[in-house]
Protein backbone atom coordinates (compact mmCIF):
# COMPACT_ATOMS: atom_id res chain seq x y z
CA UNK A 1 0.00 0.00 0.00
CA UNK A 2 1.50 3.31 -0.78
CA UNK A 3 0.39 6.21 1.24
CA UNK A 4 -1.23 9.48 -0.76
CA UNK A 5 1.31 11.85 -1.56
CA UNK A 6 1.24 15.17 0.59
CA UNK A 7 1.19 18.11 -1.20
CA UNK A 8 3.72 19.57 -2.41
CA UNK A 9 4.07 22.81 -0.14
CA UNK A 10 3.09 20.62 2.78
CA UNK A 11 6.27 18.19 1.98
CA UNK A 12 8.32 21.45 1.70
CA UNK A 13 7.40 22.32 5.18
CA UNK A 14 8.43 19.38 6.31
CA UNK A 15 11.78 19.39 4.84
CA UNK A 16 12.28 22.54 6.18
CA UNK A 17 11.75 21.50 9.79
CA UNK A 18 14.00 18.87 9.24
CA UNK A 19 16.55 21.42 8.45
CA UNK A 20 15.62 22.62 12.13
CA UNK A 21 16.71 19.38 13.71
CA UNK A 22 19.75 19.77 11.74
CA UNK A 23 20.24 22.98 13.26
CA UNK A 24 19.22 22.43 17.15
CA UNK A 25 15.67 23.59 16.94
CA UNK A 26 12.56 22.38 17.49
CA UNK A 27 11.41 20.98 14.11
CA UNK A 28 8.96 23.12 13.01
CA UNK A 29 8.58 24.13 9.64
CA UNK A 30 7.10 27.04 7.44
CA UNK A 31 6.06 27.78 3.51
CA UNK A 32 4.03 30.69 1.90
CA UNK A 33 2.35 30.37 -1.50
CA UNK A 34 0.77 32.43 -3.77
CA UNK A 35 -0.79 31.72 -7.10
CA UNK A 36 0.68 28.65 -6.68
CA UNK A 37 4.15 29.47 -6.30
CA UNK A 38 6.53 29.33 -3.24
CA UNK A 39 6.72 32.51 -1.95
CA UNK A 40 9.22 31.78 1.35
CA UNK A 41 10.19 28.99 3.73
CA UNK A 42 11.75 29.12 6.97
CA UNK A 43 11.71 27.08 10.03
CA UNK A 44 12.15 27.13 13.90
CA UNK A 45 15.50 29.30 14.76
CA UNK A 46 14.95 31.05 18.30
CA UNK A 47 18.01 29.34 19.75
CA UNK A 48 20.07 30.45 16.66
CA UNK A 49 18.80 34.18 16.28
CA UNK A 50 18.87 34.71 19.47
CA UNK A 51 14.90 35.83 19.18
CA UNK A 52 12.11 34.31 21.14
CA UNK A 53 9.42 35.38 18.42
CA UNK A 54 11.25 33.34 15.99
CA UNK A 55 8.70 30.51 15.08
CA UNK A 56 8.61 29.25 11.60
CA UNK A 57 5.25 30.91 10.97
CA UNK A 58 6.76 34.21 11.87
CA UNK A 59 9.95 34.22 9.99
CA UNK A 60 7.95 32.99 6.91
CA UNK A 61 5.65 35.90 7.70
CA UNK A 62 8.18 38.31 7.72
CA UNK A 63 10.45 37.03 4.64
CA UNK A 64 6.89 36.89 2.48
CA UNK A 65 6.47 40.21 2.84
CA UNK A 66 9.58 41.60 2.22
CA UNK A 67 9.77 39.30 -0.86
CA UNK A 68 6.05 40.65 -2.04
CA UNK A 69 6.71 44.27 -0.80
CA UNK A 70 3.88 44.75 1.35
CA UNK A 71 2.71 44.02 4.78
CA UNK A 72 -0.19 42.35 3.69
CA UNK A 73 -0.19 38.73 2.40
CA UNK A 74 -3.28 39.13 0.93
CA UNK A 75 -4.34 35.65 -1.01
CA UNK A 76 -1.42 33.82 0.64
CA UNK A 77 -1.74 30.67 1.91
CA UNK A 78 0.73 29.34 4.70
CA UNK A 79 1.78 25.36 5.32
CA UNK A 80 3.23 24.70 8.57
CA UNK A 81 4.30 21.26 10.50
CA UNK A 82 2.64 22.30 13.89
CA UNK A 83 -0.56 24.17 15.07
CA UNK A 84 0.63 27.98 15.48
CA UNK A 85 0.62 29.49 18.75
CA UNK A 86 -1.51 32.48 20.16
CA UNK A 87 1.69 34.35 18.52
CA UNK A 88 2.30 33.17 15.14
CA UNK A 89 -1.95 32.79 15.03
CA UNK A 90 -1.71 36.71 15.65
CA UNK A 91 0.65 37.20 12.73
CA UNK A 92 -1.55 35.51 10.53
CA UNK A 93 -4.69 37.45 11.22
CA UNK A 94 -2.31 41.06 10.99
CA UNK A 95 -0.38 39.32 7.45
CA UNK A 96 -3.99 38.83 6.48
CA UNK A 97 -2.99 35.02 5.24
CA UNK A 98 -6.24 33.94 3.32
CA UNK A 99 -5.52 29.92 4.45
CA UNK A 100 -3.64 28.32 6.89
CA UNK A 101 -2.51 24.28 6.51
CA UNK A 102 -1.31 22.59 9.35
CA UNK A 103 -0.29 19.32 9.90
CA UNK A 104 0.22 18.14 13.32
CA UNK A 105 -2.41 19.57 16.30
CA UNK A 106 -0.45 21.50 19.29
CA UNK A 107 -2.94 20.65 22.49
CA UNK A 108 0.21 22.15 24.52
CA UNK A 109 0.96 25.19 22.56
CA UNK A 110 -1.95 25.56 20.00
CA UNK A 111 -3.89 28.35 19.81
CA UNK A 112 -6.23 27.66 16.75
CA UNK A 113 -8.26 24.75 17.57
CA UNK A 114 -6.62 25.25 21.46
CA UNK A 115 -6.35 27.35 24.20
CA UNK A 116 -6.78 31.15 22.90
CA UNK A 117 -8.73 30.17 19.71
CA UNK A 118 -7.31 33.53 18.18
CA UNK A 119 -9.35 32.91 15.15
CA UNK A 120 -12.61 32.47 17.02
CA UNK A 121 -12.45 35.55 19.04
CA UNK A 122 -15.23 37.84 18.06
CA UNK A 123 -12.82 40.46 17.64
CA UNK A 124 -10.23 38.75 15.18
CA UNK A 125 -10.23 41.01 12.01
CA UNK A 126 -9.42 38.76 9.70
CA UNK A 127 -10.35 34.64 9.59
CA UNK A 128 -8.19 32.57 7.91
CA UNK A 129 -9.62 29.33 6.01
CA UNK A 130 -8.21 26.64 8.29
CA UNK A 131 -7.11 22.75 7.25
CA UNK A 132 -5.33 20.48 9.60
CA UNK A 133 -4.46 17.07 9.42
CA UNK A 134 -2.72 16.45 6.00
CA UNK A 135 1.25 15.35 7.48
CA UNK A 136 0.30 15.16 10.56
CA UNK A 137 1.64 11.76 11.18
CA UNK A 138 5.04 12.88 9.61
CA UNK A 139 5.48 16.13 11.89
CA UNK A 140 4.63 14.52 14.82
CA UNK A 141 6.98 11.60 14.23
CA UNK A 142 10.13 14.92 13.87
CA UNK A 143 8.84 16.35 17.07
CA UNK A 144 8.58 13.12 18.60
CA UNK A 145 12.21 11.95 17.69
CA UNK A 146 13.62 15.40 18.11
CA UNK A 147 12.61 15.35 22.52
CA UNK A 148 13.35 11.46 23.11
CA UNK A 149 16.58 12.12 22.03
CA UNK A 150 17.15 15.48 24.12
CA UNK A 151 16.28 13.02 27.26
CA UNK B 1 -3.33 70.96 40.26
CA UNK B 2 -0.38 68.90 39.09
CA UNK B 3 -0.82 65.47 37.61
CA UNK B 4 1.02 62.56 39.61
CA UNK B 5 4.16 62.10 37.46
CA UNK B 6 4.46 58.85 35.37
CA UNK B 7 6.81 56.28 35.87
CA UNK B 8 10.14 56.69 33.75
CA UNK B 9 9.67 53.39 31.62
CA UNK B 10 5.95 54.97 30.54
CA UNK B 11 6.87 58.13 29.90
CA UNK B 12 9.58 56.63 26.94
CA UNK B 13 7.26 54.74 25.60
CA UNK B 14 5.03 57.44 24.97
CA UNK B 15 7.74 58.91 23.38
CA UNK B 16 8.80 56.07 21.43
CA UNK B 17 4.93 56.75 20.49
CA UNK B 18 5.25 60.04 19.31
CA UNK B 19 7.94 59.28 16.88
CA UNK B 20 5.72 56.48 15.41
CA UNK B 21 3.30 59.12 14.77
CA UNK B 22 6.26 61.16 13.02
CA UNK B 23 7.42 58.45 10.67
CA UNK B 24 3.42 57.70 9.84
CA UNK B 25 2.89 54.84 12.05
CA UNK B 26 0.16 53.89 14.60
CA UNK B 27 1.65 55.54 17.32
CA UNK B 28 2.24 52.65 20.04
CA UNK B 29 5.50 52.70 22.24
CA UNK B 30 6.99 50.04 24.28
CA UNK B 31 10.40 49.97 26.31
CA UNK B 32 12.11 47.10 28.06
CA UNK B 33 13.55 47.31 31.64
CA UNK B 34 15.75 45.07 33.65
CA UNK B 35 17.12 45.81 37.36
CA UNK B 36 16.07 49.69 36.65
CA UNK B 37 17.97 50.00 33.35
CA UNK B 38 16.36 50.58 29.78
CA UNK B 39 17.47 47.60 27.59
CA UNK B 40 15.57 48.57 24.65
CA UNK B 41 12.72 50.93 23.20
CA UNK B 42 10.88 50.34 20.10
CA UNK B 43 7.98 51.66 18.04
CA UNK B 44 5.34 50.23 16.36
CA UNK B 45 6.78 50.22 12.23
CA UNK B 46 4.75 47.71 10.23
CA UNK B 47 4.32 49.86 7.47
CA UNK B 48 8.43 51.42 7.59
CA UNK B 49 9.58 48.14 8.33
CA UNK B 50 7.19 46.56 5.47
CA UNK B 51 6.62 43.49 8.35
CA UNK B 52 3.23 42.64 9.80
CA UNK B 53 4.94 41.50 12.97
CA UNK B 54 6.60 45.03 13.37
CA UNK B 55 4.85 45.72 16.65
CA UNK B 56 6.06 47.54 18.98
CA UNK B 57 6.36 44.67 21.58
CA UNK B 58 7.74 42.45 19.37
CA UNK B 59 10.45 44.60 18.20
CA UNK B 60 11.41 45.71 21.76
CA UNK B 61 11.48 42.05 22.37
CA UNK B 62 13.38 40.92 19.74
CA UNK B 63 16.21 44.21 20.62
CA UNK B 64 16.39 43.00 24.34
CA UNK B 65 16.88 39.56 23.20
CA UNK B 66 19.88 40.58 20.84
CA UNK B 67 21.21 42.89 23.68
CA UNK B 68 21.08 40.68 26.52
CA UNK B 69 22.03 37.85 24.55
CA UNK B 70 19.77 35.85 25.39
CA UNK B 71 16.27 34.30 23.90
CA UNK B 72 14.72 34.37 27.22
CA UNK B 73 14.05 37.90 29.12
CA UNK B 74 13.66 36.35 32.79
CA UNK B 75 13.10 39.37 35.17
CA UNK B 76 12.39 41.83 32.76
CA UNK B 77 9.65 44.26 32.45
CA UNK B 78 7.86 45.48 29.45
CA UNK B 79 6.03 49.00 29.43
CA UNK B 80 3.71 49.76 26.72
CA UNK B 81 1.24 52.08 26.02
CA UNK B 82 -1.52 50.34 24.59
CA UNK B 83 -3.15 46.28 25.75
CA UNK B 84 -0.73 44.22 23.86
CA UNK B 85 -2.67 41.96 20.93
CA UNK B 86 -2.62 38.12 21.15
CA UNK B 87 0.96 38.29 18.91
CA UNK B 88 2.32 40.26 21.09
CA UNK B 89 1.14 38.43 24.27
CA UNK B 90 2.42 35.01 22.94
CA UNK B 91 5.53 36.78 22.37
CA UNK B 92 5.45 37.86 26.24
CA UNK B 93 5.17 34.50 27.15
CA UNK B 94 7.65 32.85 24.82
CA UNK B 95 10.25 35.35 26.31
CA UNK B 96 9.04 35.14 30.01
CA UNK B 97 8.66 38.50 30.46
CA UNK B 98 8.54 39.13 33.91
CA UNK B 99 6.06 42.12 34.62
CA UNK B 100 3.85 44.39 32.26
CA UNK B 101 2.71 47.47 32.07
CA UNK B 102 0.64 48.87 30.08
CA UNK B 103 -1.08 52.05 29.41
CA UNK B 104 -5.01 52.19 27.49
CA UNK B 105 -6.77 49.07 27.53
CA UNK B 106 -7.67 47.95 23.68
CA UNK B 107 -11.65 46.00 23.40
CA UNK B 108 -10.69 45.87 19.58
CA UNK B 109 -7.32 44.15 19.45
CA UNK B 110 -6.24 43.77 23.15
CA UNK B 111 -5.63 40.26 24.34
CA UNK B 112 -5.19 40.54 27.69
CA UNK B 113 -8.36 41.78 29.08
CA UNK B 114 -9.80 41.30 26.19
CA UNK B 115 -10.43 38.72 23.33
CA UNK B 116 -8.44 35.52 23.32
CA UNK B 117 -7.13 36.60 26.95
CA UNK B 118 -3.75 34.63 26.41
CA UNK B 119 -2.42 34.88 29.66
CA UNK B 120 -5.85 33.92 31.24
CA UNK B 121 -5.29 30.46 29.07
CA UNK B 122 -4.88 27.12 31.19
CA UNK B 123 -2.39 26.39 29.03
CA UNK B 124 -0.38 29.16 29.03
CA UNK B 125 3.30 28.07 29.88
CA UNK B 126 3.93 31.27 31.86
CA UNK B 127 2.55 34.38 33.17
CA UNK B 128 3.51 37.48 33.83
CA UNK B 129 2.19 40.04 36.51
CA UNK B 130 -0.05 42.82 34.74
CA UNK B 131 -0.12 46.20 35.42
CA UNK B 132 -2.66 48.51 33.64
CA UNK B 133 -3.87 52.48 33.34
CA UNK B 134 -0.92 54.76 34.05
CA UNK B 135 -0.37 57.08 31.17
CA UNK B 136 -3.77 55.69 29.73
CA UNK B 137 -5.09 59.42 29.10
CA UNK B 138 -1.96 60.53 27.27
CA UNK B 139 -1.38 56.85 25.09
CA UNK B 140 -5.29 57.49 24.40
CA UNK B 141 -4.56 60.53 23.29
CA UNK B 142 -1.84 60.29 20.77
CA UNK B 143 -4.39 56.98 19.29
CA UNK B 144 -7.38 59.71 18.87
CA UNK B 145 -5.45 62.62 17.27
CA UNK B 146 -3.88 60.01 15.19
CA UNK B 147 -6.46 58.28 13.74
CA UNK B 148 -8.72 62.01 13.48
CA UNK B 149 -6.10 63.31 11.44
CA UNK B 150 -6.24 60.31 9.08
CA UNK B 151 -10.07 61.08 8.25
Amino acid sequence: MNRWPLPEPMVLALAEAGKAVAAGEVPIGAVIVKDGSVIAAAHNAPRGLCDPTAHAEMLVIRAAAQALGSERLDGCELWVTLEPCAMCAGAIVHARIARVYYAAADAKGGAVEHGARVFEQEQCLHRPEVYSGMGEAEASALLKGFFQRLR
